[in-house]
């Protein structure tokens, strides 16, 4: 029997995994931060609820990983957290609004594997409803900013309305049920060459100078006020001046949280339930203009879902996890290999004091091991140096007697006998 | 279209996520002072791998959920998180023993639905391999002693070793080939009365002066000095007195390390896998005797499943996530609403000052947040009040001007208008 991964599925190695831990943990504390609180949704749905009106189109669905349990119910993977939080609202209808949760977990899809793509990968979400005002999205653009400095990646967010877009080609003489196919080579704009828009806007018979009208409005100017006012002057429809009035709103708070945004008429976002606001972030000098997180407004989505009166005004922010810790991985020279601070190596017969400086080091809240395995005192140092432990601390009979130890620091290779007492603050620097 | 979940799974609240992920962090908390590193395998594992040999018996098999993806190869979802710690050892052969791992996951069976057994439940393991000393045992026993004293629950543990148990089995009279089949029978000493025992026994011939025999044999005694005295000199075979050589090896560890335990010969746990000490934690004073945790040594597992001829000594630990939860949350009054500690409640034209304050607290790590999407003072109240939130903050225009704020304690109702900065410290108490 060879052992074998499932295709398009990884394990994430100890030191991966700290990393990812890392990335997770900064996530979730500026979630809370901002009043999220945690949902958990089980990972197991009923395909006739995922499946049924807006629940993801029906791209998504071809690549749902579906199964039958012992009582032949059609049941899948979720395939996103946003479906099954819109489930959880439904079921709930008592919840009091506005409410905010987050959520991390395994999400599937069962498509094609290319360039890094997985088959199961780790969603982390953020997901407010109801609240129409503009707040939600800037406190969400916030919590991104917060999480990328923290952990030290240099992006750039541009921001977008959909009703601005949607305006923009509707203004330039596109036929009304054309406007989303044409968005859809727009939001193409910053992949392929501006020759190439050019043509497939012709191929979906969009005139040169329909298409020039498209290129003028959509252009970012020097400072976000600067393109608002530009498109001000220009989009007459109440849609467009509806998208702009939300634009200026949000401006007005992202300037007063400190959040650095970009304004770009041409973001558009591929999935059809955004209704207002999108943004989307990407890494500074990356090769690839990848994005690490995105998100929008989709005011329709729950109560279309639901099928009720009621309005579900949502709005939502998504961590795209593994391409965050690619980033990262690439910018550290090497990646910590373990979460142990010390490896306490007993000498000759004194593993009992070995063991009273192990209980005292984990009461002071310091992760740390004993050498129980290794059989001499070089191997033990080895290992500890295999696994990047920054600390060796080595007892023999001397130091058990007067109650110090050895403190090897295995970076610098110095050594120095000290008192226990004195261990922890030698240990966290 | 009505919204369900599946059969046998279930929504995690926020009230009731928040309450499960302090369990999660004071286990991955302690798991990690031990030395423990994180490692996360994937939800979906190949069903060859799965079901090839001693992974985890037919009974399991049948409860795996399965299905094909769209290559049609054969896949499951994982039914515990040994197995695949078994297959990652097996495929990354140049990993430094000893290596101590931690997991936090979903798992899957697709069994009969009672007493709130769920289809979809959270694992939380340590195990370790490359540890043939007892210290391994002492200290996982250890951590869960640490778990649960931080979450208050009043625990016992029950330790015994399967080579004791099969050696009095064996020397009662019993022949080599009933011993497992009568093991069964022992475990559920607890569970069943003693006349069901004798009488299950004598079903699977054992006569009742053999029976009696094993019955003086798994006698706990007043101490466990005591036990392990009594039975040195009642067992003869070399096994026997290996595993009494062992639990003795045991008993000194946990007197060192502090840790309270059980010596019970009658413990058996039921998994065939186990080939020394295996433990299991029990809640005090509950009804049900539910175990709370469990584990216990598998020397041969992991041999057996790579198939080499390297040895793979092992120890693990289980976490119950979901049994902890339902005991904590009964002995809580009320579950916490909200990570939230404070709402701000802006009055009038001062959404700015508003701002302001709440960027600050979210600067000094305060979980906070604004209204914005309820019209009047008393609603804002209302919603802070439904969510148990301990503090509003009210600015109105005198606040605003000076600097200061209202504080309102939800709790006591009291009031007092404060300097904004002496906020942190009055929420902080």
């Amino acid at each position: 029997m060879e052992m074998m991964l499932a295709k398009g599925v990884k394990d994430t190695s100890p030191e991966e995994k700290i990393l990812k831990n890392k990335i997770m943990n900064a996530i979730v504390k500026n979630f809370e931060l901002n009043g999220y609180n945690p949902l958990q949704t089980p990972t197991i749905e009923r395909f006739d609820v995922l499946s049924s009106k807006y629940a993801g189109g029906a791209e998504i669905l071809k690549e749902t990983f579906k199964f039958n349990d012992q009582g032949d119910r059609e049941l899948c993977l979720r395939y996103d957290l946003t479906v099954p939080f819109a489930r959880y609202i439904s079921m709930n209808p008592t919840i009091k609004m506005p409410f905010k949760r987050y959520q991390v977990g395994q999400v599937f899809r069962d498509g094609p594997i290319k360039l890094g793509r997985l088959r199961e990968f780790t969603q982390c979400d953020a997901d407010v409803v109801g609240i129409k005002d503009m707040f939600a999205e800037a406190e969400l653009l916030g919590i991104a900013q917060a999480v990328f400095t923290e952990l030290k990646l240099n992006t750039y967010t541009e921001v977008n309305n959909r009703k601005i877009l949607d305006a923009i080609v509707e203004e330039s003489g596109v036929s009304k049920e054309k406007v989303q196919d044409i968005i859809l080579t727009i939001d193409k704009m910053k992949k392929i060459s501006k020759e190439d828009i050019y043509k497939e806007l012709k191929e979906k018979g969009i005139d040169e100078k329909n298409a020039n009208k498209i290129f003028t409005l959509i252009e970012t100017k020097e400072t976000n006020e600067e393109t608002l006012k530009f498109l001000q002057e220009k989009i007459n429809s109440e849609k467009g001046k509806e998208g702009l009035k939300e634009m200026k709103e949000l401006l007005d708070y992202v300037n007063k949280l400190g959040v650095k945004i970009i304004f770009d008429p041409s973001l558009a976002r591929g999935l059809t339930y955004y209704t207002g606001t999108v943004f989307e972030v990407y890494l500074e000098k990356s090769k690839i203009r990848s994005s690490i997180g995105a998100g929008g407004r989709y005011d329709n989505m729950i109560k279309d879902f639901i099928n009720n009166n009621q309005e579900y005004p949502a709005v939502g922010f998504s961590f795209g996890i593994d391409v965050i810790f690619t980033a990262m991985k690439q910018e550290q020279k090497e990646l910590e290999k373990t979460v142990v601070k010390a490896f306490i190596i007993p000498i000759g017969n004194n593993k009992d004091a070995a063991i009273k400086t192990l209980t005292e080091l984990r009461k002071q809240k310091i992760n740390c091991e004993m050498n129980i395995a290794k059989k001499s005192i070089s191997k033990a140092l080895d290992y500890a140096s295999s696994y990047n432990i920054p600390f060796c601390i080595l007892i023999g009979d001397d130091e058990a007697k007067e109650g110090k130890v050895k403190l090897k620091n295995m970076l610098t290779g110095e050594e120095k006998t000290i008192e226990n007492k004195n261990l922890k603050k030698e240990i966290i620097q």
